[in-house]
C-alpha cells in the first residue's frame, strides 16, 4: 500500500498527477490518501499527522510525505523506515514527530538518489511529488529495496530531529508538558502527549494559552462524560486531547493557538 | 467493493486510517468514497445520504456507515443486507431511511460480535470506524458469511426504524407530504420523496417553510425549463427535488431549513 | 487507469456513485480523481484543468471529464482521443484547451452510441457521468475499441474548438498574449501560456488587469528568488505561472479576474 500525506488540498490537480504516477509505475498497488489539508507550507502540522497515522498503517506501506516550501532547492529527499514502514519526503523537519515516537533503533535514514526515480514523463522543477517522491514510492512498494534507491546516512535520527523548532514533549516535577498540535473536523483539541508520560490520576490540572486552568477528568471515550462537558482521553492515534462530549471543544477557545504549551498536571496522585 | 460513508470531513486523517485497516486485511477489494461530508453527528443528514446511494452500488457491495456521536458507548453494531448489499454501522438511526426504500422482506439485521472484528493492531476507545466497522467489512467482503459475523436480530426492521426522530412521508388527500432532506452542491433542494408516492400531473403547488407556495412543472431534466426557472424532477438518486437551471434553486429560499416538511400538490388532476 | 474530472465537489454522493458505476463493470482497473473542484458549470475551468493533466497521465488512461450544464439534453456525447489518451466528456467545449495543447493529427473524435452505455441499474435524466460517461470508460478501460462506441466524426478537431468563448493564447510583436486561467491552492497565478510562445529572456514586463505592469525574473523554481518576492516560472503542467516564494501570490492582487488577458513582453531582448 501507498499512502499519501501532503498540503496540497484537493482542488487542484496536483493529488491526481501524483497517483497517476504512482499507477503507472504500480498499477497493483492500493493508494490511500492519508490527509491533503496540512495548512500550506506547515512542516510542523505535517510532521505532527505522520506521526500519528504511520503506527496505524500496514507493515511494509510506502508513505508519500510532501510538505515541501524548499522544492526545488538542494535539500535531501529521504527515505527512512520506521520499523516495517517507510516515508519518502523531504529533509526538512517533516519527519521530528516520528523520531521521538519510534526508538532510533527502529529508524534507518536513506538520502535518495537521482536514478531512483527517472521518469519517464516530462519532469518540473517545481512538484517533485510528482517527479521525485512518487516514482520513489512505487519503485520500493513493488520491490525495489531500501538499501539500492540511496546511501544510508548514520547518524540520520539526530539529522531529521534537528531540523524544526519543535520541542520535544517533557516532564516537570508531576507535571507534563507538551504543546497542543491539532484540532480535528469535531474540535477535539490534540496534544502531542502520549499517555504513558503521565502518571496515573482520574483527574488532572490542565492549563495552556487562552484558558484557565481547567480540572479535567481522564475518561475512556466521550460516552464516559456528560453532553457538554470537557474531558481528557488518549484519543486513537494515541496522543492525549482534550474532548466535549457531542460538541466541539476548541470552540469553547477562542485564543487558543496551535503549537503553544499545555500542561497537565494530576490532582490528587 | 467497500464504500464509505462517514461525517468524518477529509482534512484529518481519520478516513486514510480507516482506508488503512480495510487494506491490511483486503487488499485486493476497491474502496469508493460516497462521502465523508454527512454534518458532525447528524445521523438524520446520514441516514438519507446513505438510502439515496446504496441502490446504485454494485450488488455484494459492503457499505461502512459511520456517524456515531455513541462512539464506545454499549449501543449495538450493526450489519444490516438490503437485498444483496450490506451496510455495517451503529445502532443509533443511520438505517432509517434505508427500511423505508426497501421492503422489509429484502431486510436481514445482525448484531455484530466482537469477535468479528479482532484487531491486530493498537486500537481505541473512540475510533470503532477503524477498530471495528472497517475490519467487519473486510471480512465480509472477502466472503465471511454475515451469519457468521453475529446474531441475527428478529424484528431487526422495526427497530432500525424506530431509532429515530424522523417521519415517513406520507399522502394526505390529493397531496404528498415529505421532508427537506438535503441541498447539494448545485443547490437542488432534495426531499425524500419518490415518484411513486405521487399523483400524475404536469404541475404541482409546492409548500413549505421560507416560501410562498409555488406552482412548478414536473419535468423530465434540467434542461426542459428555461435557465433561471424553477421546476419538480426526480433527482438521479430516485428523490423528487426542487431544481433551478443552471442555477441554484437554494438560494432563492434563504429561510429554507433541512428537515423541514413540504408538500406536493397536483394541480388540474 | 481511469482517471476523473468533474464540478460536483466531493460533499455530495455524486463521485461515488459514478465510481461505482466503474468499480461494477471494471473492478481491476484503478480509478484516480485529477479533481472534483472545478466550479459549477464552469467550462473554461474545467478545460483547462483537462488540458494541464492530460499529457501527465499514463498511456492507456480513459478520463472521465464531465462540467455538464446541458445534461439530459441532445448536445453530443464525444469519446476523443489524444495521442494515446482518451477523454470522455460532453460536447460542450470542455475539450477546447486541449486541442490547443496537442496537433490535430493526434486527436481523432468519436460520437459515443447509446449502446455503448447499456446500464444494468436504474438510470436517470440528470446524471449522465453515472449513467453513460463511466459506463463508457469502463467499457474503453477494458478493452472496447474506440471504434466500436461509436461513431467517427471528420472535422472533429475544428468542432471541438469552436464550442466555446475562448481565445487562443497568441503573439503581437515580441509579447505573448494568454489568459489567466487558474489560481491554484498556493496562490500561484497560473497562465494558458506556454514557454514555447516566449522569446527567451532573463526578465519580463506583466501586465493584467488589476495590477500596474511588473517586472518579473523567469526562473526554474519558487526557491531561485527570494521569500516574499513574485516571479514567472514554467509551472509543473507546464503553463507559465506567476509565484511568491512562500507566499500565495493571488493575495496581492484582489482585483484579478480569471479568464482575463495577460501579456509578457521580454525585456532587453
Amino acid at each position: 500500500m501507498i499512502a499519501l500525506l501532503t498540503d496540497f488540498g484537493v482542488d487542484d490537480i496536483y493529488v491526481g498527477a501524483m497517483k497517476a504516477a504512482i499507477v503507472d509505475r504500480a498499477p497493483n498497488v492500493p493508494i490511500v490518501d492519508i490527509t491533503h489539508a496540512i495548512p500550506q507550507h506547515d512542516i510542523a502540522s505535517g510532521s505532527f499527522a505522520l506521526a500519528s497515522a504511520l503506527p496505524y498503517l500496514p507493515e511494509g506501506c510506502v508513505v508519500v510525505a510532501v510538505v515541501d516550501p524548499g522544492v526545488g532547492s538542494d535539500r535531501a529527499r529521504l527515505a527512512v523506515s520506521f520499523q516495517s514502514r517507510i516515508v519518502v519526503a523531504p529533509d526538512n523537519g517533516l519527519l521530528t514527530d516520528l523520531t521521538w515516537r519510534y526508538p532510533a533503533s527502529d529508524i534507518d535514514v536513506y538520502a535518495i538518489d537521482d536514478a531512483a526515480w527517472a521518469a519517464s514523463r516530462p519532469t518540473s522543477a517545481t512538484f517533485e511529488g510528482r517527479d521525485v517522491f512518487a516514482p520513489t514510492a512505487a519503485a520500493l512498494a513493488t520491490g525495489t529495496p531500501l538499501a539500492s534507491i540511496g546511501r544510508r546516512l548514520h547518524g540520520g535520527v539526530e539529522l531529521l530531529a534537528r531540523r524544526q523548532g519543535l520541542h520535544r514533549p517533557m516532564v516537570s516535577g508531576s507535571a507534563a508538558i507538551g504543546h497542543i498540535r491539532h484540532i480535528d473536523h469535531f474540535g477535539n483539541i490534540v496534544t502531542d502527549l502520549r499517555p504513558g508520560i503521565l502518571e496515573a490520576a482520574d483527574e488532572f490540572a490542565v492549563s495552556f494559552e487562552g484558558a484557565r486552568t481547567l480540572t479535567l477528568p481522564f475518561v475512556r471515550t466521550y460516552s464516559d462524560v456528560e453532553v457538554g462537558r470537557l474531558c481528557l482521553l488518549t484519543g486513537s492515534f494515541g496522543y492525549i486531547e482534550i474532548a466535549c462530549r457531542n460538541a466541539g471543544a476548541s470552540a469553547l477557545f477562542p485564543r487558543l493557538r496551535l503549537e503553544s504549551p499545555i500542561s497537565l498536571k494530576p490532582i490528587g496522585a
